[in-house]
């Protein structure tokens, strides 16, 4: 297909890679006493954040982390030509009623936790097709408003089975822009829809590592590269459960993933934290990334990372209902010159 | 700014515009008693369409509908570079399953029932940004599984006001290329978020107004056109309420309606069929957009038509807590020549 910025069966090649311009992070007070706390941008220290509700303070994390990020990029909300944003709640009205609020022309996205990796895809396709010049990617996640509503209320105290992981509270933004300095966006490789029948809504990593091991497998395919060409492989959520999992899937196409493979979900706390297998959360993956791995990069520790979102696509009514939770994963190569 | 496709505040000016290749539409049966009966490509004469759930007959008739779109344009599945699909349902269960069969690259994409336009959008992004050569947006709602999670379980037989409206049961899918023949997509103009403070969840056509009037006043004003410069301006589901709203407040703004301005809420039903104010959802626009209005364009009856796909960011949660319903507009122009 000449002239199609594609490669393989479904990675974006960067014409013009487009540039993260700021990162903002903003996290609540079990994230800001984990091992990345000082990377963070805002630790809050009340759950409800000044709020009558949880849903109320999610609302206010993402908006803030959106006004933070245009603010360290120097410009004003009037700016950015577009918003791309979404949540786990219900109708994403964090997203929604950040939006309403900012004012900024919005694309409203539903990628479950892989939703920052998406709405970074699709900021950069617009940057780089010549559609925008300003574009944030922003999400968030609570550990309260999300447990009420796919699990159990907090107030309940349910026992959590060590498959279980603890969803971020926080929310993050990316300003891509077309010029600038910073980490360059040079490839993405979109998700497919991956189910291989888990049906447990405690076991979020089983159900998505499937997914997150066809995108980087996809990705290795599609770009020609081997796991030695990034100096870090990030997947977004999937925990200890989920990670191991991804490594035994890729080991059986012969991919070593052994040497330079995380995930956020592990990285965000300490297992004295007591949150089982891990962090999760659309957050998860979008103030790690938004803090600490670009932070990182920018210091020069790491030269070229492939980050993927990924996302548990689990509803309780379709769980009530019998089927499974599906997953998906988005990837995107992050590059320092 | 030089090399941007935009116009204007937010309106996307495509420089290859791209071409609807094919459309499909997928309805309920009470759809198939309506004055557009003729014009859909598959009615079907079961609210449970074979499943077990209504549920699961929303992620039927999606899959179908996107199945559709491709052969008629004598395509396989594995030609298409990407799908943009949501729905109404929590966690856009019925995308996500649909995705999950289909096996394409996958964008999730939460808009309430604006969720056409909006992937209307990003498909046109991509395909005229060279991203991909062929792209599928594509929604679908389901009346009994919307009013259960939205309002109350259609068992009840709860009394409905007049201002409410009926949600159409259906999936309408579009397919987006680069090259080929049929009607061209110029512009786009993308929603903000507007909230006028409207709680009431039985009236959403109040509800999204104020949205709707805020793009089509923007998409005049950047492209410096006026109403008459289009043979047809059709909002996506304001039914009789929110048009009404919608051509008083243009009308503030010297902008006159009258002439050739409908919504599909209002020609997809007839006043016989008891359901009050008119057509919504997701659906709503999808399948009157992919039937009747781009195919009297391609019979000759229209040669430039401003669809604004609308819709009402609604939450049970939000309300129970008391805030207000925002709505959105996104607006396509399709032509042909």
């Amino acid at each position: 297909m000449p002239g199609v910025k594609k490669v393989g069966q479904r990675t974006i090649q960067f014409a013009n890679p487009p540039v993260v311009m700021a990162t903002a992070s903003i996290v609540g007070p079990k994230e800001g006493e984990g091992p990345l706390a000082d990377c963070f941008d805002k630790i809050v220290q009340d759950t409800y954040y000044g709020e009558k509700t949880w849903e109320k303070a999610e609302t206010k994390m993402l908006a803030e982390a959106v006004e933070m990020v245009i603010k360290k990029a120097g410009l004003q909300t009037g700016d950015i030509d577009y918003l791309f944003a979404g949540d786990l709640l219900n109708q994403t009205i964090s997203a929604n009623y950040a939006a309403r609020q900012l004012a900024i022309p919005f694309f409203g996205l539903y990628g479950a936790c892989s939703t920052m990796y998406e709405g970074t895809i699709l900021a950069s396709i617009l940057v780089d097709g010549g559609f925008a010049e300003k574009v944030v990617a922003a999400t968030s996640s609570h550990h309260n408003t999300a447990e009420r509503q796919y699990r159990y209320p907090t107030e309940l105290g349910s026992q959590r089975p060590m498959t279980a992981q603890w969803t971020v509270t926080g929310a993050g933004a990316m300003l891509i822009a077309k010029e600038g300095s910073g980490p360059r966006i040079t490839h993405a490789t979109v998700g497919k829809v991956v189910d291989q029948g888990i049906k447990d809504p405690n076991d979020m990593g089983a159900a998505m590592a499937p997914a997150a091991a066809d995108t980087i497998i996809t990705h290795l395919q599609d770009t020609g590269r081997k796991p030695e060409d990034y100096d870090l492989i990030v997947t977004g959520d999937l925990a200890t459960v989920g990670k191991a999992l991804v490594e035994k899937l890729t080991q059986q196409q012969n991919i070593d993933l052994s040497k330079n493979y995380t995930d956020c979900g592990i990285l965000i706390y300490d297992p004295s934290q007591d949150v089982h297998a891990g962090g999760s959360g659309c957050a998860c993956s979008a103030v790690v990334t938004c803090s600490y791995l670009l932070e990182e990069m920018i210091a020069g520790k790491y030269k070229r990372i492939l980050g993927v979102g990924t996302g548990a696509l689990m509803s309780p009514c379709s769980c009530q209902q019998g089927d499974s939770i599906p997953g998906i994963g988005h990837a995107v190569v992050f590059e320092m010159s």
